[in-house]
Protein backbone atom coordinates (compact mmCIF):
# COMPACT_ATOMS: atom_id res chain seq x y z
CA UNK A 1 0.00 0.00 0.00
CA UNK A 2 1.48 2.99 -1.03
CA UNK A 3 1.03 6.75 1.05
CA UNK A 4 1.32 9.90 -0.96
CA UNK A 5 0.71 12.88 0.00
CA UNK A 6 1.63 14.93 -3.17
CA UNK A 7 -1.54 15.79 -5.03
CA UNK A 8 0.88 15.85 -8.46
CA UNK A 9 2.25 12.27 -7.25
CA UNK A 10 -1.16 11.16 -6.63
CA UNK A 11 -2.45 12.19 -10.28
CA UNK A 12 0.87 10.44 -11.65
CA UNK A 13 -0.20 7.41 -9.78
CA UNK A 14 -3.42 7.13 -11.15
CA UNK A 15 -2.38 8.38 -14.76
CA UNK A 16 -0.03 5.39 -14.78
CA UNK A 17 -2.54 3.03 -13.11
CA UNK A 18 -5.21 3.76 -16.52
CA UNK A 19 -2.89 3.90 -18.71
CA UNK A 20 -2.17 -0.21 -18.02
CA UNK A 21 -5.87 -0.58 -18.32
CA UNK A 22 -7.38 -0.28 -14.08
CA UNK A 23 -10.19 0.73 -12.93
CA UNK A 24 -9.14 3.43 -10.24
CA UNK A 25 -11.95 3.69 -7.09
CA UNK A 26 -12.31 6.27 -4.57
CA UNK A 27 -13.23 6.22 -1.53
CA UNK A 28 -13.09 10.12 -0.10
CA UNK A 29 -12.86 10.38 4.23
CA UNK A 30 -12.15 12.58 6.41
CA UNK A 31 -10.32 9.84 8.20
CA UNK A 32 -10.59 8.35 11.87
CA UNK A 33 -12.11 5.43 10.07
CA UNK A 34 -14.83 2.91 11.44
CA UNK A 35 -16.43 0.26 9.87
CA UNK A 36 -18.98 2.40 7.43
CA UNK A 37 -15.74 3.80 6.05
CA UNK A 38 -14.68 0.11 5.49
CA UNK A 39 -17.83 -0.73 4.34
CA UNK A 40 -17.29 1.59 1.06
CA UNK A 41 -13.85 0.21 0.66
CA UNK A 42 -15.34 -3.16 0.31
CA UNK A 43 -17.94 -1.90 -2.02
CA UNK A 44 -15.61 -0.17 -4.04
CA UNK A 45 -13.55 -3.87 -4.64
CA UNK A 46 -16.81 -4.88 -6.07
CA UNK A 47 -16.24 -2.51 -9.34
CA UNK A 48 -12.89 -1.87 -9.25
CA UNK A 49 -8.89 -3.08 -9.90
CA UNK A 50 -7.00 -0.37 -7.52
CA UNK A 51 -8.67 1.01 -4.62
CA UNK A 52 -7.43 4.56 -3.66
CA UNK A 53 -8.29 6.21 -0.26
CA UNK A 54 -7.76 9.20 0.49
CA UNK A 55 -8.12 10.72 4.39
CA UNK A 56 -7.92 14.66 4.40
CA UNK A 57 -9.90 17.01 6.73
CA UNK A 58 -11.25 20.09 4.54
CA UNK A 59 -11.17 22.88 5.95
CA UNK A 60 -13.29 25.06 3.94
CA UNK A 61 -16.39 22.64 4.18
CA UNK A 62 -16.26 23.90 8.40
CA UNK A 63 -17.85 26.87 9.35
CA UNK A 64 -16.16 29.33 11.51
CA UNK A 65 -16.97 27.98 15.52
CA UNK A 66 -17.33 24.41 13.89
CA UNK A 67 -15.09 21.12 14.98
CA UNK A 68 -11.85 21.40 12.68
CA UNK A 69 -9.44 21.57 14.97
CA UNK A 70 -11.00 18.76 16.94
CA UNK A 71 -11.96 16.76 14.54
CA UNK A 72 -10.42 13.52 15.14
CA UNK A 73 -7.18 12.09 13.73
CA UNK A 74 -5.18 9.44 13.78
CA UNK A 75 -3.65 8.37 10.44
CA UNK A 76 -1.35 5.55 11.84
CA UNK A 77 -4.49 3.73 12.84
CA UNK A 78 -6.16 4.41 9.63
CA UNK A 79 -3.42 3.24 7.32
CA UNK A 80 -3.12 -0.25 9.65
CA UNK A 81 -7.16 -0.61 8.87
CA UNK A 82 -6.97 0.26 5.26
CA UNK A 83 -3.63 -1.79 4.52
CA UNK A 84 -5.65 -5.09 5.93
CA UNK A 85 -8.85 -3.69 3.43
CA UNK A 86 -5.99 -4.22 0.47
CA UNK A 87 -6.08 -0.73 -0.03
CA UNK A 88 -3.95 -0.12 -3.23
CA UNK A 89 -3.23 3.75 -2.33
CA UNK A 90 -4.34 6.04 0.62
CA UNK A 91 -3.95 9.83 -0.27
CA UNK A 92 -3.64 11.93 2.70
CA UNK A 93 -2.18 15.58 1.46
CA UNK A 94 -1.60 18.32 3.53
CA UNK A 95 -3.84 21.21 4.04
CA UNK A 96 -0.96 23.44 2.44
CA UNK A 97 -0.72 20.51 0.03
CA UNK A 98 -4.27 21.15 -1.42
CA UNK A 99 -4.63 24.61 -1.00
CA UNK A 100 -1.21 25.89 -1.85
CA UNK A 101 -2.43 29.27 -2.95
CA UNK A 102 -4.88 31.48 -1.79
CA UNK A 103 -7.66 29.16 -3.72
CA UNK A 104 -10.61 31.62 -5.93
CA UNK A 105 -12.03 28.51 -7.21
CA UNK A 106 -15.40 27.31 -6.10
CA UNK A 107 -17.88 24.81 -6.95
CA UNK A 108 -21.10 25.17 -5.91
CA UNK A 109 -24.47 23.01 -6.87
CA UNK A 110 -27.53 25.57 -6.17
CA UNK A 111 -30.74 24.39 -5.19
CA UNK A 112 -29.89 21.09 -2.71
CA UNK A 113 -27.60 22.92 -0.49
CA UNK A 114 -29.89 25.29 1.32
CA UNK A 115 -32.00 22.41 3.31
CA UNK A 116 -31.17 19.85 5.91
CA UNK A 117 -27.47 20.32 6.89
CA UNK A 118 -26.94 23.22 4.34
CA UNK A 119 -29.60 25.41 6.27
CA UNK A 120 -27.44 24.54 10.09
CA UNK A 121 -23.86 24.90 7.63
CA UNK A 122 -24.27 27.54 5.47
CA UNK A 123 -21.06 27.26 2.76
CA UNK A 124 -20.87 23.35 3.94
CA UNK A 125 -21.79 21.88 0.73
CA UNK A 126 -19.79 24.50 -1.50
CA UNK A 127 -16.57 23.07 0.58
CA UNK A 128 -17.69 19.57 0.39
CA UNK A 129 -18.11 20.14 -3.85
CA UNK A 130 -15.20 22.06 -4.33
CA UNK A 131 -12.85 19.21 -1.92
CA UNK A 132 -14.68 16.38 -4.11
CA UNK A 133 -13.70 17.67 -7.60
CA UNK A 134 -10.19 18.28 -6.57
CA UNK A 135 -10.37 15.05 -5.12
CA UNK A 136 -11.70 13.60 -8.55
CA UNK A 137 -8.83 15.39 -10.65
CA UNK A 138 -6.15 14.20 -8.29
CA UNK A 139 -7.20 10.62 -7.96
CA UNK A 140 -8.57 10.14 -11.44
CA UNK A 141 -11.16 7.46 -10.31
CA UNK A 142 -13.68 5.84 -12.65
CA UNK A 143 -16.02 5.11 -9.46
CA UNK A 144 -15.96 6.94 -6.50
CA UNK A 145 -18.09 5.41 -3.04
CA UNK A 146 -19.97 7.88 -1.27
CA UNK A 147 -21.99 6.78 2.00
CA UNK A 148 -25.89 6.64 2.48
CA UNK A 149 -25.36 8.48 5.91
CA UNK A 150 -24.33 11.90 4.59
CA UNK A 151 -27.71 11.25 2.23
CA UNK A 152 -27.70 15.12 1.04
CA UNK A 153 -23.67 15.19 0.35
CA UNK A 154 -24.29 11.85 -2.01
CA UNK A 155 -27.67 13.68 -3.42
CA UNK A 156 -25.32 16.71 -4.23
CA UNK A 157 -22.44 15.25 -5.36
CA UNK A 158 -24.14 12.87 -7.82
CA UNK A 159 -26.30 16.22 -9.26
CA UNK A 160 -22.58 17.89 -9.62
CA UNK A 161 -20.88 15.00 -10.92
CA UNK A 162 -24.14 14.96 -13.72
CA UNK A 163 -24.43 18.98 -14.31
CA UNK A 164 -19.86 19.18 -14.77
CA UNK A 165 -19.94 15.71 -16.57
CA UNK A 166 -17.43 14.21 -14.41
CA UNK A 167 -16.75 10.71 -16.11
CA UNK A 168 -16.92 9.17 -12.80
CA UNK A 169 -19.43 6.53 -11.73
CA UNK A 170 -20.70 7.54 -7.82
CA UNK A 171 -21.76 4.63 -5.90
CA UNK A 172 -23.81 4.70 -2.72
CA UNK A 173 -22.88 2.61 0.42
CA UNK A 174 -25.14 1.97 2.68
CA UNK A 175 -25.02 3.08 6.30
CA UNK A 176 -23.32 0.54 8.97
CA UNK A 177 -24.77 0.56 12.51
CA UNK A 178 -23.42 0.30 16.03
CA UNK A 179 -25.39 -3.20 17.17
CA UNK A 180 -27.68 -0.80 19.25
CA UNK A 181 -28.40 0.81 15.93
CA UNK A 182 -26.76 3.98 16.17
CA UNK A 183 -24.68 5.26 12.79
CA UNK A 184 -21.73 4.94 12.74
CA UNK A 185 -19.70 8.15 12.85
CA UNK A 186 -16.30 9.81 13.61
CA UNK A 187 -18.24 12.12 15.87
CA UNK A 188 -19.38 9.51 18.01
CA UNK A 189 -16.13 9.18 19.70
CA UNK A 190 -17.13 12.77 21.14
CA UNK A 191 -20.44 11.53 23.37
CA UNK A 192 -20.26 11.21 26.56
CA UNK A 193 -21.50 7.60 28.07
CA UNK A 194 -24.99 9.25 29.21
CA UNK A 195 -25.24 11.11 25.97
CA UNK A 196 -24.07 7.65 23.37
CA UNK A 197 -27.01 5.38 25.22
CA UNK A 198 -29.72 7.96 24.49
CA UNK A 199 -28.27 8.77 21.06
CA UNK A 200 -30.06 5.53 19.40
CA UNK A 201 -33.37 7.37 19.83
CA UNK A 202 -31.85 8.99 16.17
CA UNK A 203 -32.66 5.60 15.02
CA UNK A 204 -35.47 4.31 16.96
CA UNK A 205 -37.51 7.73 16.04
CA UNK A 206 -37.08 6.47 12.36
CA UNK A 207 -37.69 3.03 12.61
CA UNK A 208 -41.20 4.39 14.39
CA UNK A 209 -41.53 6.72 11.64
CA UNK A 210 -41.21 3.50 9.15
CA UNK A 211 -43.66 1.79 11.05
CA UNK A 212 -46.35 4.41 10.98
CA UNK A 213 -45.58 4.53 7.03
CA UNK A 214 -45.68 0.99 6.46
CA UNK A 215 -49.17 1.02 8.64
CA UNK A 216 -50.61 3.88 5.73
CA UNK A 217 -49.73 7.51 7.41
CA UNK A 218 -49.27 9.40 4.05
CA UNK A 219 -49.04 12.83 6.18
CA UNK A 220 -45.23 14.04 6.49
CA UNK A 221 -46.45 16.87 9.11
CA UNK A 222 -48.10 14.17 11.10
CA UNK A 223 -44.66 11.38 10.85
CA UNK A 224 -42.72 14.62 11.78
CA UNK A 225 -43.96 15.29 14.97
CA UNK A 226 -44.22 12.19 16.29
CA UNK A 227 -40.40 11.58 15.24
CA UNK A 228 -40.07 15.17 17.16
CA UNK A 229 -42.29 14.18 19.88
CA UNK A 230 -39.94 11.04 20.22
CA UNK A 231 -36.52 12.67 20.34
CA UNK A 232 -37.39 15.40 22.80
CA UNK A 233 -37.63 12.44 25.05
CA UNK A 234 -34.31 11.99 24.83
CA UNK A 235 -33.00 14.75 27.89
CA UNK A 236 -30.36 16.95 26.55
CA UNK A 237 -31.34 15.74 22.66
CA UNK A 238 -31.49 19.44 20.62
CA UNK A 239 -33.18 18.93 17.44
CA UNK A 240 -31.27 20.50 14.81
CA UNK A 241 -33.87 19.35 12.15
CA UNK A 242 -35.99 16.49 11.07
CA UNK A 243 -37.44 16.87 7.86
CA UNK A 244 -39.19 14.43 5.44
CA UNK A 245 -38.08 15.08 1.57
CA UNK A 246 -38.77 13.72 -1.81
CA UNK A 247 -36.23 11.30 -2.30
CA UNK A 248 -34.57 12.30 -5.35
CA UNK A 249 -34.33 16.25 -5.07
CA UNK A 250 -34.76 16.98 -1.64
CA UNK A 251 -38.25 19.00 -2.61
CA UNK A 252 -41.17 19.18 -0.18
CA UNK A 253 -43.73 16.94 -0.36
CA UNK A 254 -47.47 17.04 0.87
CA UNK A 255 -48.21 12.99 0.29
CA UNK A 256 -45.47 10.52 1.20
CA UNK A 257 -45.54 8.47 -1.59
CA UNK A 258 -42.45 7.07 -4.28
CA UNK A 259 -39.33 7.53 -3.03
CA UNK A 260 -38.84 9.53 -0.16
CA UNK A 261 -35.79 10.69 2.56
CA UNK A 262 -36.47 10.57 6.46
CA UNK A 263 -33.32 12.89 7.74
CA UNK A 264 -32.39 14.07 10.72
CA UNK A 265 -30.02 16.07 12.64
CA UNK A 266 -29.61 16.38 16.38
CA UNK A 267 -26.95 17.63 18.91
CA UNK A 268 -26.17 16.15 22.51
CA UNK A 269 -23.88 18.67 24.01
CA UNK A 270 -21.93 20.35 21.36
CA UNK A 271 -22.08 16.95 19.40
CA UNK A 272 -24.52 16.86 16.32
CA UNK A 273 -25.15 13.68 14.78
CA UNK A 274 -27.24 13.01 11.78
CA UNK A 275 -28.87 10.10 10.64
CA UNK A 276 -31.79 9.00 7.59
CA UNK A 277 -33.71 6.41 5.69
CA UNK A 278 -34.35 6.52 2.66
CA UNK A 279 -37.97 4.99 1.87
CA UNK A 280 -39.85 3.50 -1.26
CA UNK A 281 -43.37 4.00 -0.72
CA UNK B 1 -12.30 14.42 -39.08
CA UNK B 2 -14.99 12.74 -36.67
CA UNK B 3 -17.92 15.41 -35.97
CA UNK B 4 -19.44 13.95 -32.46
CA UNK B 5 -22.47 15.94 -31.07
CA UNK B 6 -23.50 13.91 -27.74
CA UNK B 7 -20.98 14.55 -24.74
CA UNK B 8 -21.20 10.73 -24.09
CA UNK B 9 -19.62 9.51 -27.04
CA UNK B 10 -16.98 12.61 -27.16
CA UNK B 11 -16.13 11.17 -23.47
CA UNK B 12 -15.69 7.53 -24.89
CA UNK B 13 -13.56 8.83 -28.27
CA UNK B 14 -11.36 10.84 -25.76
CA UNK B 15 -11.19 8.06 -22.96
CA UNK B 16 -10.40 5.40 -26.25
CA UNK B 17 -7.51 7.68 -27.62
CA UNK B 18 -6.27 7.93 -23.66
CA UNK B 19 -5.75 4.23 -23.30
CA UNK B 20 -4.19 4.42 -26.93
CA UNK B 21 -1.62 6.49 -25.50
CA UNK B 22 -2.30 9.45 -27.01
CA UNK B 23 -1.95 12.91 -26.26
CA UNK B 24 -5.60 14.81 -26.70
CA UNK B 25 -5.22 18.55 -27.46
CA UNK B 26 -8.70 20.82 -27.23
CA UNK B 27 -9.26 24.12 -28.49
CA UNK B 28 -12.72 25.52 -27.24
CA UNK B 29 -14.36 27.67 -29.45
CA UNK B 30 -17.80 29.63 -30.43
CA UNK B 31 -17.41 28.85 -33.89
CA UNK B 32 -17.37 31.05 -36.67
CA UNK B 33 -14.11 30.39 -36.67
CA UNK B 34 -11.37 33.03 -38.39
CA UNK B 35 -7.56 32.81 -38.55
CA UNK B 36 -6.96 33.66 -34.42
CA UNK B 37 -8.89 29.96 -33.72
CA UNK B 38 -6.99 28.15 -36.50
CA UNK B 39 -3.51 29.31 -35.18
CA UNK B 40 -5.11 27.67 -31.89
CA UNK B 41 -5.33 24.61 -33.34
CA UNK B 42 -1.78 24.47 -35.06
CA UNK B 43 -0.27 25.43 -31.65
CA UNK B 44 -2.32 22.36 -29.95
CA UNK B 45 -0.56 20.27 -32.83
CA UNK B 46 2.84 21.31 -31.16
CA UNK B 47 2.04 19.52 -28.19
CA UNK B 48 -0.66 16.78 -29.17
CA UNK B 49 -1.19 13.52 -31.55
CA UNK B 50 -4.70 13.95 -31.10
CA UNK B 51 -6.87 17.77 -31.80
CA UNK B 52 -10.25 17.92 -30.81
CA UNK B 53 -12.08 20.96 -31.57
CA UNK B 54 -15.25 21.94 -29.75
CA UNK B 55 -17.69 24.17 -31.08
CA UNK B 56 -20.03 25.15 -28.88
CA UNK B 57 -21.90 28.92 -28.19
CA UNK B 58 -22.53 28.56 -24.24
CA UNK B 59 -26.03 30.68 -23.13
CA UNK B 60 -24.93 30.50 -19.64
CA UNK B 61 -21.96 32.89 -20.52
CA UNK B 62 -24.30 35.07 -22.04
CA UNK B 63 -26.05 37.93 -20.54
CA UNK B 64 -29.79 39.70 -20.55
CA UNK B 65 -29.88 41.46 -23.41
CA UNK B 66 -26.57 39.91 -24.92
CA UNK B 67 -26.00 38.52 -28.38
CA UNK B 68 -26.40 35.02 -27.74
CA UNK B 69 -29.41 34.56 -30.46
CA UNK B 70 -27.34 36.95 -32.90
CA UNK B 71 -23.89 35.25 -31.80
CA UNK B 72 -22.35 34.49 -35.95
CA UNK B 73 -22.79 30.52 -36.63
CA UNK B 74 -21.64 28.84 -39.18
CA UNK B 75 -20.84 25.21 -38.45
CA UNK B 76 -20.76 23.62 -42.16
CA UNK B 77 -17.77 26.32 -43.25
CA UNK B 78 -15.96 25.73 -39.68
CA UNK B 79 -16.10 22.45 -40.19
CA UNK B 80 -14.50 22.72 -43.82
CA UNK B 81 -11.78 24.78 -41.77
CA UNK B 82 -11.20 22.52 -39.51
CA UNK B 83 -10.40 19.47 -41.93
CA UNK B 84 -8.33 21.59 -43.59
CA UNK B 85 -6.17 22.02 -40.74
CA UNK B 86 -6.50 18.10 -39.42
CA UNK B 87 -8.41 18.38 -36.97
CA UNK B 88 -8.85 14.49 -35.22
CA UNK B 89 -12.80 15.46 -33.88
CA UNK B 90 -15.17 18.14 -33.66
CA UNK B 91 -17.37 18.56 -30.45
CA UNK B 92 -20.36 20.29 -31.87
CA UNK B 93 -22.92 19.78 -29.17
CA UNK B 94 -26.39 21.05 -28.71
CA UNK B 95 -27.49 23.41 -26.27
CA UNK B 96 -29.84 20.52 -24.70
CA UNK B 97 -27.01 17.79 -24.96
CA UNK B 98 -24.55 20.55 -22.50
CA UNK B 99 -27.68 20.98 -20.59
CA UNK B 100 -30.12 18.16 -20.57
CA UNK B 101 -31.58 18.84 -17.13
CA UNK B 102 -31.95 22.40 -14.64
CA UNK B 103 -28.32 22.77 -14.04
CA UNK B 104 -27.24 23.61 -10.75
CA UNK B 105 -23.65 23.59 -10.42
CA UNK B 106 -21.29 26.31 -11.09
CA UNK B 107 -17.56 26.52 -11.18
CA UNK B 108 -16.88 30.35 -9.90
CA UNK B 109 -13.40 31.57 -9.38
CA UNK B 110 -13.65 34.70 -7.49
CA UNK B 111 -11.27 37.77 -7.20
CA UNK B 112 -10.22 37.65 -11.05
CA UNK B 113 -13.66 37.78 -12.57
CA UNK B 114 -15.30 41.92 -11.68
CA UNK B 115 -12.87 43.88 -13.25
CA UNK B 116 -13.05 44.51 -16.84
CA UNK B 117 -15.16 42.20 -19.08
CA UNK B 118 -16.37 41.11 -15.85
CA UNK B 119 -17.69 44.59 -14.81
CA UNK B 120 -19.52 44.84 -17.94
CA UNK B 121 -20.91 41.18 -17.91
CA UNK B 122 -21.22 40.18 -14.93
CA UNK B 123 -21.48 35.90 -14.22
CA UNK B 124 -20.31 35.95 -17.78
CA UNK B 125 -17.03 34.17 -16.26
CA UNK B 126 -18.51 31.72 -14.16
CA UNK B 127 -20.85 30.70 -17.54
CA UNK B 128 -17.20 30.55 -19.06
CA UNK B 129 -15.42 28.41 -16.02
CA UNK B 130 -18.14 26.50 -15.90
CA UNK B 131 -18.72 25.41 -19.48
CA UNK B 132 -14.48 24.57 -20.00
CA UNK B 133 -15.03 22.55 -16.23
CA UNK B 134 -17.74 20.33 -18.94
CA UNK B 135 -15.44 20.95 -21.75
CA UNK B 136 -12.62 19.32 -19.58
CA UNK B 137 -14.23 16.44 -17.98
CA UNK B 138 -16.26 15.67 -21.78
CA UNK B 139 -12.87 15.82 -24.05
CA UNK B 140 -10.22 14.65 -21.52
CA UNK B 141 -7.46 16.86 -23.17
CA UNK B 142 -4.04 17.08 -21.29
CA UNK B 143 -3.41 20.01 -23.14
CA UNK B 144 -5.90 23.09 -23.96
CA UNK B 145 -5.11 25.93 -25.90
CA UNK B 146 -6.92 29.35 -25.39
CA UNK B 147 -6.09 32.54 -27.14
CA UNK B 148 -4.68 35.24 -25.27
CA UNK B 149 -6.98 38.07 -26.90
CA UNK B 150 -9.39 36.96 -24.51
CA UNK B 151 -6.32 37.65 -21.56
CA UNK B 152 -8.78 38.01 -18.41
CA UNK B 153 -10.20 34.70 -19.10
CA UNK B 154 -7.17 32.57 -20.33
CA UNK B 155 -5.88 34.42 -16.55
CA UNK B 156 -9.15 33.02 -15.19
CA UNK B 157 -9.09 29.35 -16.06
CA UNK B 158 -5.44 29.16 -15.63
CA UNK B 159 -6.03 30.11 -11.91
CA UNK B 160 -9.27 27.01 -11.85
CA UNK B 161 -6.97 24.79 -13.71
CA UNK B 162 -4.50 25.26 -10.40
CA UNK B 163 -7.07 25.55 -7.82
CA UNK B 164 -9.21 22.64 -8.89
CA UNK B 165 -6.07 20.20 -10.40
CA UNK B 166 -7.10 19.95 -13.26
CA UNK B 167 -4.95 17.51 -15.13
CA UNK B 168 -4.89 20.10 -17.96
CA UNK B 169 -2.04 21.95 -19.49
CA UNK B 170 -3.15 25.28 -20.26
CA UNK B 171 -1.10 26.95 -23.40
CA UNK B 172 -2.03 30.59 -24.41
CA UNK B 173 -2.00 31.04 -28.34
CA UNK B 174 -0.85 34.42 -29.58
CA UNK B 175 -3.36 37.20 -30.85
CA UNK B 176 -3.63 37.11 -34.74
CA UNK B 177 -4.49 40.32 -36.33
CA UNK B 178 -5.66 41.55 -39.56
CA UNK B 179 -2.98 43.38 -41.60
CA UNK B 180 -4.16 46.53 -40.43
CA UNK B 181 -4.00 45.64 -36.83
CA UNK B 182 -7.67 44.78 -35.76
CA UNK B 183 -7.42 41.57 -33.47
CA UNK B 184 -9.49 39.27 -35.35
CA UNK B 185 -12.87 38.50 -33.79
CA UNK B 186 -15.86 36.42 -34.61
CA UNK B 187 -18.00 39.86 -33.70
CA UNK B 188 -15.92 41.71 -36.17
CA UNK B 189 -18.66 40.70 -38.93
CA UNK B 190 -20.96 42.89 -37.02
CA UNK B 191 -19.38 46.21 -37.60
CA UNK B 192 -20.24 48.48 -40.79
CA UNK B 193 -17.89 49.86 -43.30
CA UNK B 194 -16.87 52.80 -41.35
CA UNK B 195 -16.91 51.39 -38.23
CA UNK B 196 -14.72 48.38 -39.28
CA UNK B 197 -12.16 51.42 -40.03
CA UNK B 198 -12.31 53.37 -37.07
CA UNK B 199 -11.76 49.53 -35.11
CA UNK B 200 -8.18 50.30 -35.90
CA UNK B 201 -7.43 52.96 -33.44
CA UNK B 202 -7.49 49.92 -30.78
CA UNK B 203 -4.36 48.84 -31.49
CA UNK B 204 -2.89 51.60 -32.22
CA UNK B 205 -4.20 53.23 -29.13
CA UNK B 206 -2.13 50.26 -27.84
CA UNK B 207 1.03 50.07 -29.75
CA UNK B 208 0.85 54.30 -28.50
CA UNK B 209 0.79 53.46 -24.94
CA UNK B 210 3.51 50.43 -25.75
CA UNK B 211 5.82 53.11 -27.28
CA UNK B 212 5.31 56.13 -24.00
CA UNK B 213 6.08 53.23 -21.90
CA UNK B 214 9.06 52.46 -24.28
CA UNK B 215 10.57 56.08 -23.74
CA UNK B 216 10.03 55.88 -20.00
CA UNK B 217 6.55 56.47 -18.90
CA UNK B 218 6.01 54.48 -15.52
CA UNK B 219 2.35 56.21 -14.88
CA UNK B 220 -0.49 53.64 -15.11
CA UNK B 221 -3.11 57.29 -15.09
CA UNK B 222 -0.85 59.05 -18.01
CA UNK B 223 -0.70 55.90 -19.95
CA UNK B 224 -4.37 55.30 -19.60
CA UNK B 225 -5.42 58.72 -19.82
CA UNK B 226 -3.41 59.22 -23.95
CA UNK B 227 -5.37 55.69 -24.95
CA UNK B 228 -8.66 57.27 -23.56
CA UNK B 229 -7.83 60.57 -25.15
CA UNK B 230 -6.71 58.63 -28.65
CA UNK B 231 -9.58 56.34 -28.66
CA UNK B 232 -12.67 59.16 -27.87
CA UNK B 233 -11.20 60.79 -31.22
CA UNK B 234 -12.38 58.40 -33.10
CA UNK B 235 -16.34 58.97 -33.82
CA UNK B 236 -18.79 56.85 -32.39
CA UNK B 237 -16.36 54.86 -30.50
CA UNK B 238 -18.01 54.20 -26.58
CA UNK B 239 -15.31 53.09 -24.76
CA UNK B 240 -16.50 50.28 -21.96
CA UNK B 241 -13.29 50.47 -20.10
CA UNK B 242 -9.06 50.89 -20.64
CA UNK B 243 -6.82 49.43 -17.81
CA UNK B 244 -3.73 48.69 -16.98
CA UNK B 245 -2.91 45.98 -14.50
CA UNK B 246 -0.71 43.43 -13.15
CA UNK B 247 -0.24 41.07 -16.01
CA UNK B 248 -0.17 37.69 -13.22
CA UNK B 249 -3.04 38.49 -11.39
CA UNK B 250 -4.85 41.56 -12.61
CA UNK B 251 -3.88 43.47 -9.10
CA UNK B 252 -3.71 47.28 -9.90
CA UNK B 253 -0.66 48.92 -9.94
CA UNK B 254 0.83 51.99 -9.32
CA UNK B 255 3.90 51.94 -11.45
CA UNK B 256 3.69 50.21 -14.62
CA UNK B 257 7.36 47.90 -14.20
CA UNK B 258 7.11 44.01 -14.54
CA UNK B 259 4.79 42.10 -16.60
CA UNK B 260 1.77 44.70 -17.09
CA UNK B 261 -1.64 43.92 -19.14
CA UNK B 262 -3.16 46.81 -20.76
CA UNK B 263 -6.61 45.96 -21.94
CA UNK B 264 -9.38 47.83 -23.51
CA UNK B 265 -13.37 47.31 -24.37
CA UNK B 266 -15.02 49.36 -27.11
CA UNK B 267 -18.12 49.41 -28.29
CA UNK B 268 -18.83 50.61 -31.81
CA UNK B 269 -22.69 50.35 -32.13
CA UNK B 270 -24.02 47.91 -30.69
CA UNK B 271 -20.75 45.62 -31.17
CA UNK B 272 -18.18 45.38 -28.11
CA UNK B 273 -14.46 44.51 -29.77
CA UNK B 274 -11.76 43.53 -27.13
CA UNK B 275 -8.15 43.79 -27.13
CA UNK B 276 -4.93 43.62 -25.18
CA UNK B 277 -1.02 43.62 -25.01
CA UNK B 278 1.10 41.90 -22.43
CA UNK B 279 4.47 44.04 -21.63
CA UNK B 280 7.60 42.64 -19.33
CA UNK B 281 8.95 46.17 -18.60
Amino acid sequence: MEVIQSPQEMQTWSLTRRQAGYKIGLVPTMGFLHEGHLSLVRKAKDYCDRIVVSIFVNPIQFGEGEDFDRYPRDLSRDLDLLQKEGVDAVFAPTVAGMYPERTRTFVETEGLDHKLCGRSRPGHFRGVTTVVSKLFNICLPQVAVFGQKDAQQVMIIEKMVRDLNFPVQIIRGDIVREPDGLAMSSRNVYLSPEDRKKATILYRSLLMARDMIREGERNPQAVRNAMIEMINQANGAEIDYVEIYNGFDLSDIEEIKGQVLLALAVRFGSTRLIDNLLLEV
